[in-house]
């Protein structure tokens, strides 16, 4: 089993935000529930922290229902890195999660430049991939909701959660007032609360796994249920590392194509990508065989890290490349080879559930 | 015929924004129309200015159909202060306008104090008596609509608008950043622009009667237009004056209750408080047979002159209650009669349409 060591990244993002751990009531995700929760992500320590991740553990335990709420801004391709998130959904749906998982194409057209996302409609095109991709990777048309396609109540909600909080603190939390980013966050804080309405599920917990980044709007969620007249829960988050990008010092981003495979990247343009990453193994051959290569800042290794799902072939590519066994470009054989095959079979679902998803997004 | 000098409401009221008409663009409304319109709220001079109002006499004189949109924020029950509004829509409508009629209770709950409306239960609880009132004053349920149940493409505009208006612009305007009163804000905007998305009439001349303290709303509309994608024409917009109230030196307004003569108020109390109300009679009967009495700050004069339809009874009126030949209890008895007669009759309707009006604010 890799250890815990074996993620930079992961341990990167930790360092980083130690203080807010402290400062804001973020936990480091414990040992004990690592092997408890059965899948990878949880196991190899790529889920790294967690709020109040203990009510839904005794929910799993116990056999209760529980909301799985999370989402993607669409303002770009999905790409492996937002795959992560569709996966941990998929794990929380086997342990018996109600799923509302958002498209969320009005905060993307709000909250981004105009340059990344110039008009409501381009956000709406980005919002057909990023649910096809979702559709195609397991979850039903059930488990899934377009912001801009909601019944009012969702909106009216927004609105009211506007009079719950100030300009001043909106200000402190992010730094600025820009009435667009506003708008957006308001809705990621309905997205975090609108389950627990009477309309939808009621007051249940709710886990929502969502990026470090995103913790601001986690609190702010949190805090809204105090000022708020409705029974809720405080919602409980887990956050997953970015993942690494195939470029070095990037996470792995829609808004750097060469970062990023994109699930709806051709198998050609994959594979240059992958023999282009990042490696961790040594200049020449001698050096490496001796030396060893460096697995935790290989993007290939990295890749099958967070996505390949056999923790014994992995722990072996990791020791072989280690100690110099495996070559570098051996290493980008064996992970083109596994992101290929998944690429392929995920297109051919991608294909049929792209109209699906047309038709959920537009309406007929 | 009633002249210009008889509204001292109206004079005050143009007086104290003659700077924004210059400023801002806002224009007196011409002596020419007053007549061409066929209404006596246009022939009394109660409607004081407008925007671009040519456009509407245009479409009006050419029978080519144009958008009337206006509402009311349900903050408290309707008055005959609201009533005008609704005068001038029916007006419209005969005149050919397609009719949006919002009852904005996002709106009423988001910029109202607490203490006034302090959740949004409160809110629509107003709006069941607002909507009533307005289908009993003659609308049908396809000119009105529930803001807080409509498509989901009207939210999707109104978080869309949040992104062409900045948190400056905003202070400038309204000197606050209230988060609260920014999505009010926002949600008239789209009431105001929402018509003419192609989703509704498409792009079509369209014309707001609204309070003069309302037109800074009007004027960020307009304003918007110029920075959305979208094709529209700049709304146009009449300002009737504020009805004065019941008691000296106010405005008919729904937080003093004594000021104004709800549509929903018992004839007996609806006749206390017109029998109490501000006269412009003279102390005693002997100086008022000798100097006349001054229907121009007479609030039973008044509330005949907003509301009776009939011009000859109405100048009669004025001219024997000016001359002292009519006193002042004599005037309140007629307006007592007028408006009693109106209410018996109106709340026969609202009784009827108070569940319809129910159904379509909670729905079934």
């Amino acid at each position: 089993m890799v250890d815990g060591k074996i993620d930079p990244w992961g341990a990167v993002d930790i360092g980083k935000y130690d203080k807010n751990f402290e400062q804001f009531g973020v936990k480091r995700f414990p040992e004990e529930w690592k092997n408890k929760l059965d899948h990878h992500l949880f196991r190899r320590g790529i889920v790294i922290a967690h709020r109040d991740f203990d009510k839904i553990v005794s929910r799993i335990e116990n056999k209760q229902p529980f909301i799985m709420m999370t989402g993607i801004a669409t303002s770009g391709y999905m790409h492996f890195g937002h795959k992560i998130i569709v996966d941990l959904v998929n794990f929380f749906k086997k342990k018996g999660a109600r799923t509302y998982f958002g498209i969320a194409d009005i905060d993307a057209y709000c909250s981004r430049a105009d340059e990344k996302v110039p008009t409501l409609q381009a956000a709406k095109e980005f919002a057909v991939n990023n649910l096809a991709n979702v559709l195609a990777l397991g979850l039903t048309k059930k488990d899934v909701y377009v912001q801009s396609r909601m019944p009012s109540r969702y909106y009216e909600f927004t609105f009211e959660l506007s009079k719950k909080i100030t300009a001043s603190t909106f200000e402190g939390i992010y730094g600025h007032l820009d009435l667009g980013k506003v708008s957006a966050n308001l809705l990621q804080y309905a997205d975090i609360l609108h389950p627990q309405l009477k309309e939808f599920e009621g007051k249940m917990p709710s886990v929502t796994p969502v990026g470090m980044d995103q913790d601001p709007n986690i609190k702010s969620a949190r805090d809204l249920v105090h000022r708020l007249k409705y029974p809720m829960e405080l919602p409980s988050s887990i956050y997953p590392a970015h993942e690494p990008g195939l470029k070095e010092g990037m996470k792995m981003s829609s808004s750097i194509p060469e970062s990023a495979i994109f699930l709806t990247d051709s198998p050609e343009s994959a594979k240059v990508k992958i023999m282009k990453a990042f490696s961790g193994g040594k200049v020449t051959v001698e050096e490496h065989r001796k030396l060893g290569g460096d697995p935790e800042v290989d993007r290939a290794y990295q890749m099958l890290k967070y996505h390949h799902p056999d923790d014994k072939k992995v722990e072996k590519i990791f020791h072989d490349f280690k100690s110099g066994k495996l070559l570098s470009g051996e290493l980008k054989e064996i992970c083109a080879e596994f992101v290929l095959k998944f690429l392929k079979e995920h297109q051919k679902k991608y294909k049929k559930f792209e109209p699906v998803a047309r038709e959920m997004v537009f309406g007929e």
